[in-house]
């Protein structure tokens, strides 16, 4: 077989596209920017999405649908001052397509089908949501909304990526709505919480928990939280953001509500989001130049069973006690489990292809190893083989799933934790970021001229501060101006 | 409280509006056609969506998903004679919004932003999909590929009516590739089969199986299956299709396969869909003047209890057996159940409102039923009320879900049969579909001309040539023309 994926040392950028193609999770499309998530790709994020979809609903959040167009106008709405503004989006300005006259088998946008106001593709949903909520709230006992919704998105990004940066990519979209400033501002850091909880214990990738600088803030948000994650070559990745949007949008869109003293307010809200992005970090965070490494607990195959046979008596007994035992005792404890007994190809191939694909566990069955009620046990992520006894096995398969999923994550987080350096001067800040990579806590004195600087010297970008960051005197590493704390730098994705 | 839906006798149209907007199932947004699908509706949909995805699941299928836009010259490629050709779609056509300059505050589509080649919001993807799966295809062993895909999708439809005709909604379409004509009319005919079966016992709306005629084919299919159920008002409704393209996606797109004999052909195709327009079928189909009936099987919401009480005393008893041992009990029975305590409503006030959103069981308990070890049980498809023993309760309940499932079909099915009539001449036609409505079984000559006739004078079109259709000798009721078989007319959404 040849070396079909980039190792990571030769050029990480075409490991990551080689390895988003060839292990089957995404492909490039007809139309510029957009990908098309095959099958493979998709019921990852199917498993990704009912997971995040069951943590929404168990902390109070129901589910809904608006439109994927948003008038023109409501952007006008949103955006104070439009002066200078610009927004790389789809703008849809007709309504029909239709023969060219003068040039058969073509088509031609008909002229006379102009819109009155023209459409823009959502980008984000803030302005139809609250455009809509305005309708719903009028008093304190139509509040809090707690709604989100899974939808497509679309920004008109010039330079994409599989997953990292597309032109359109799918994610879900929190948008609530809530009486008071301390409840909003809450559901702000609960879903920030839920998010973490989900990118560390689903996805084994540890992430830290910060608030943006108001550079890096969601326009029309007062705060920002994020998760940070970091990638093997040292650059960052959010993972995540939850905002805290004040009262801007309420106030954009006149959404007020009487409150029990029957008092008019603006009504506080929300918004948070992940996309398929995720699976970019999760792709990132722990493959090898072989393939994908998939954590067990959103894996779409956790164990996938390949018999090695000579002749079609050995193929039987094989048979019999595969499907007849073995599939079905792992599916009973849970684990999914796809026997390929397919002869079109060889073991070999099938054991690279599964590698390339990030099972989490190979389990390989022999004429000999059934006489001796063992089979071979691989694990994906160390490479790691072993005999197993068939007593007991499903039993021993969802342990050692565990022990994957916690492996991964501490791997993760161990090469995170070797990855965040204190720097106390400029050319330590630059050196590190250089050659060392990864976080770099410094201090900033806190501006934003400061920050922009930084960014147009280095290319890195205050990621986050902390949540609970440590309080200590220092200076500027660029200005030497004082500072409080350290904040964390990256480059980033 | 105020008479808030109007009656189907008064106005049938405005009561379908009503009883959508009043029951929180949908309602009209800023956006010309476009609707926002609300929480209680989405979960309607969300439930129907999971039992269709099992099923699509089962049946072999995987999921994927494809962009959203196509470009223009896809479309070209899939229509063999462009001329005269209209399509009424969304046009993507410039990529930037920006200030301006001449009126502050407002937003204008950049001119400098314009796309080489538009493109078009999905009106549905075959074009985009077989452009794709032409690089997936080489052999014989490639095949079948069996995907679906859930999406929004838009089409411009001028006159809209929430769920049933929407400019954007929400579907799933099915794309599967095969290598022989056999295999793909197998899985047209399997996917009709699950539609069905969806729809009857699910939705408990009984359909018809049948194949459309040439007029009123997919374009681009050899064949269009189709299940049709009948509305209260008679009219007939198209609940889903599945097509049977033959080789013309494959020759539009240049799809070819070598064979196990390295013979190269054409691969086979079908597609099939259903979308949001169920939910509208299933509202017509079982509603009354009240509000919403809902088949217990995908009903957001299946039970409710309500307590009846004077006093803090009373509802801490009544909150003590219902949060203590009923609610728990109901929901390890696998019931969907809410107690609704909201002590800012009467009772009467909340028996109203959930009889118009259709939940299937009401509970309410008082402080002498709990002495008595009792609650009354409100049926909300007969409106029977019954005092039921709290001992045993939950096996109760279940078998009564399944009785209300059952009669709720039986009703539909009863009706359905009683409007379908055979009629033998033209006047009998005509009369039928003024007076008595529902589908008309009449003899038909095959030709285009007379079924183009029929519809300019009755407004009736074929919905379907039943599947297994008794063979008779008859004349055209229209011409009088020689017929074998009676085929289905009705008015129809």
């Amino acid at each position: 077989m040849s070396k079909e994926i980039t190792s990571r040392a030769e050029d990480y950028s075409k490991w990551y596209n080689d390895l988003v193609v060839k292990s089957d999770l995404a492909d490039h499309s007809a139309v510029r920017g957009c990908m098309v998530i095959k099958p493979y790709g998709y019921a990852l994020w199917e498993n990704m999405r009912d997971v995040l979809d069951k943590m929404f609903k168990e902390t109070g959040h129901v589910n809904a649908y608006f439109p994927l167009f948003v008038p023109k106008s409501l952007f006008e709405a949103e955006e104070t001052n439009a002066e200078g503004f610009a927004k790389e989006c789809a703008v849809v300005t007709h309504y029909r397509l239709k023969g060219d006259p003068n040039n058969k088998g073509k088509l031609i946008v008909d002229p006379e089908a102009k819109l009155e106001e023209e459409l823009v593709v959502r980008p984000t949903s803030e302005a139809i949501i609250w455009n809509t909520y305005k309708g719903w709230i009028q008093s304190y006992r139509d509040l809090p909304i707690l709604i989100n919704q899974w939808a497509n998105v679309v920004r008109w990004e010039m330079r994409t990526r599989l997953f990292l940066r597309t032109a359109e990519f799918l994610w879900q979209e929190g948008h609530t709505a809530h009486a008071t400033r301390q409840e909003a501002v809450a559901e702000t850091t609960k879903m920030l919480d839920v998010y973490a909880d989900f990118v560390e214990n689903w996805m084994a990738v540890p992430v830290i928990k910060g608030v943006k600088t108001p550079n890096e803030r969601f326009a029309g948000a007062e705060d920002t939280y994020c998760i940070e994650a970091l990638m093997q070559d040292g650059k960052a990745l959010q993972a995540g953001t939850s905002h805290f949007l004040g009262q801007n949008f309420a106030k954009a869109f006149d959404v007020k509500f009487s409150d029990k003293e029957n008092k008019l307010d603006y009504v506080w809200a929300t918004s948070w989001g992940v996309s398929t992005r995720l699976i970019g970090a999760l792709i990132m965070a722990h493959s090898d130049d072989e393939g994908l490494i998939l954590p067990p607990k959103i894996a779409p195959l956790q164990v996938v069973i390949v018999p090695i046979y000579k002749g079609d008596e050995q193929k039987a007994q094989i048979d019999a006690k595969v499907k007849g035992e073995i599939v079905p005792a792992l599916k009973a404890a849970g684990v999914s489990v796809k026997y390929d007994d397919n002869d079109n190809a060889r073991p070999g191939w099938k054991f690279a292809e599964y590698e390339k694909k990030g099972v989490p566990v190979r389990i390989a069955i022999g004429a000999r190893d059934l006489e001796n009620n063992v089979a071979e046990v691989a694990r994906r992520d160390t490479k790691e083989k072993n005999s197993y006894s068939l007593d007991g096995l499903p039993a021993k398969i969802v342990a050692l799933l565990d022990e994957i999923q916690q492996n991964i994550y501490n791997k993760a987080l161990n090469f995170r934790n070797e990855h965040i350096t204190e720097v106390n001067n400029w050319d330590e800040f630059v050196k590190t970021l250089d050659e060392k990579t990864g976080f770099v806590a410094a201090h900033w004195d806190g501006t934003g001229e400061t920050e922009e600087k930084i960014k147009e010297l280095t290319k890195a970008t205050i990621r986050c501060i902390p949540l609970n960051n440590k309080q200590e005197e220092g200076a500027c590493v660029l200005t030497g101006k004082p500072s409080t704390q350290r904040v964390l730098f990256a480059r980033a994705y």
